[in-house]
């Protein structure tokens, strides 16, 4: 008896140990991985010349591609799309009206044809003219009906399990972990905090104006059709000084629109850490980079060796991509 | 010696029990008192019908006149002539050119003819066209040799105990405790962390729109001479809502600015606690309200009863203003 509770105690220990070796089940030991966890530990370890306090261990993440799958086309938009198509009954215009006919017609050259002029219109339709309570409610209850067109799945299930166990070590490593996306914020607050832990005020991202007004009494934020920010390129850190006031230690992003965020966190006399996810893994997620339309990296791949900046090979660094199914 | 012992231990006891039992004590035991702790003890207590999960424990706090003095001109504003002084042998135009030209000759009355226009003049002229590092020294290096002309000390050293009390109290209950202001927020991060315990994220305020670049090869953010935000007025809930992304359960402010913050909080079904700093101590601070242009406290001091926002008299509630002397 004694000796199976000592052999089940020194299981358990092992076991234990074993966990806390390793924060990051779902990644292989390469070269990525190694990188991260080197990092980490040089900035946690009191005493270490590189020691970060608690108050800087700010890590940022671009969230389209970099958190949840991006292809074949940005959450967001397919968001958009199906809210024209929910929308259309009262727009009869819109069946005649680019780039709403296109939607609604599901003619895919048309709105591409429409270029970015005509997203931003579909964006505003969509966006914009209701309270903030009132689309926060939209885009809940759209994530628990649309489904991933090839796995499947809701959208907010095919968030990559590697960087869900990435972001609870750097915050098991005193990290405030944010978001920093050129999404929209309001598309992403409603569920960040259930699906990555990522409360919404850690959430960066592009934005329109709202106003504040009563309505019956009550205080509402009014989404107005006018661009307030956007996030991407540049004004990532500029977002980052705006909303956060100092300089992260730690970038992750997978696309050119991170460049200059991993730029501003990574050069610095002080310790920085950038890192960028690369598709491709055509099997079990996708494979693209140079040329796509969606998440395009080419500079910040081209630049990354000399810039020190972590690649992550989808296919050979990650184990496994999306949570086990529930 | 062990009854002594004893005897001790009672004491100490009792002492810590007394400190654990006012959390405030530059506060009188008055109205204003009572109903923070009434209020913070009612949303805190697990198993009340009112209890509040720590995540939306958030408090917001006004800067000028809610936790620093305001009077006889805003701080900042103190800051933007002093500027205009250091800076004039750059700009020789500036001594036929207004308002400048009423700053160097300390030309009240010219100065207040120059109107919000001329304001927004000596702003853009003294804080933007640096770097925000470069501001942040500034800021840093102008607090440490400016005094208030009044109390002889550091701007930085007339604060109200009362407030920090009331801050550090917040924390000790879990609250995340913000600023918004209609103060410029690169003017208060640089040092509301030292002073108010308030990180920079947690310091929402007015901004000038920045560019991000590289000079010499390190990232920088330029600050230009354009207006990117006013959060005063409808604009701190808009602030609150674009920064935190959620409804505070707390707020306090001293002036019509605030009305739209506290009315924000405070109008709900859920519990909301709002309260107004009333300047009444000419002896020991300032006396203003209704007719003050700055600070000026009029609609939302009628309206408070109604609204139930709790009223501070300063004079009567404020056993104690500015921290004690170091």
């Amino acid at each position: 008896m004694k000796s199976s509770l000592l052999i089940l105690t020194i299981v358990l220990t092992a076991a234990a140990k074993a966990f806390a070796a390793d924060p990051l089940p779902s990644w292989n030991d390469t070269a990525a991985k190694q990188a991260i966890v080197q990092f980490v530990e040089r900035v946690t370890k009191e005493g270490s010349p590189d020691f970060v306090p608690l108050e800087d261990r700010i890590a940022t993440f671009d969230n389209d591609g970099t958190l949840w799958c991006e292809q074949p086309m940005y959450v967001q938009l397919a968001f958009a799309l199906d809210r024209v198509k929910a929308l259309a009954d009262k727009h009869p215009e819109w069946k005649t009206r680019q780039p709403f006919q296109a939607v609604l017609e599901n003619d895919l050259p048309a709105l591409m044809k429409a270029g970015e002029k005509g997203l931003v219109e579909l964006i505003m339709a969509t966006h914009a003219g209701m309270t903030a309570t009132e689309f926060e409610h939209t885009v809940l209850n759209w994530l628990t009906s649309a489904k991933h067109p090839r796995f499947h799945h809701p959208y907010t299930e095919c968030v990559y399990q590697p960087m869900l166990e990435l972001l609870a070590y750097l915050r098991g490593q005193g990290f405030k972990t944010y978001i920093v996306s050129g999404g929209g914020v309001e598309f992403m607050r409603p569920w960040a905090e259930k699906v990555y832990g990522i409360p919404p005020e850690q959430v960066i991202g592009s934005s329109i104006k709202t106003k504040y007004e009563l309505r019956d009494g009550q205080p509402v934020f009014v989404r107005l059709p006018e661009i307030n920010f956007i996030d991407d390129k540049a004004g990532k850190p500029i977002g980052i000084h705006q909303f956060i006031g100092r300089k992260p230690i730690m970038a992750f992003g997978n696309s050119d629109g991170d460049y200059e965020m991993l730029e501003y966190v990574t050069t610095s006399s002080k310790p920085g850490f950038g890192l960028i996810v690369h598709h491709t893994d055509p099997e079990r997620e996708y494979a693209y980079d140079r040329q796509s339309p969606i998440g395009r990296l080419d500079r910040a791949l081209t630049d990354a060796p000399q810039r020190g900046w972590t690649v992550v090979d989808m296919k050979a660094d990650w184990k496994q991509i999306f949570p086990p199914k529930k």
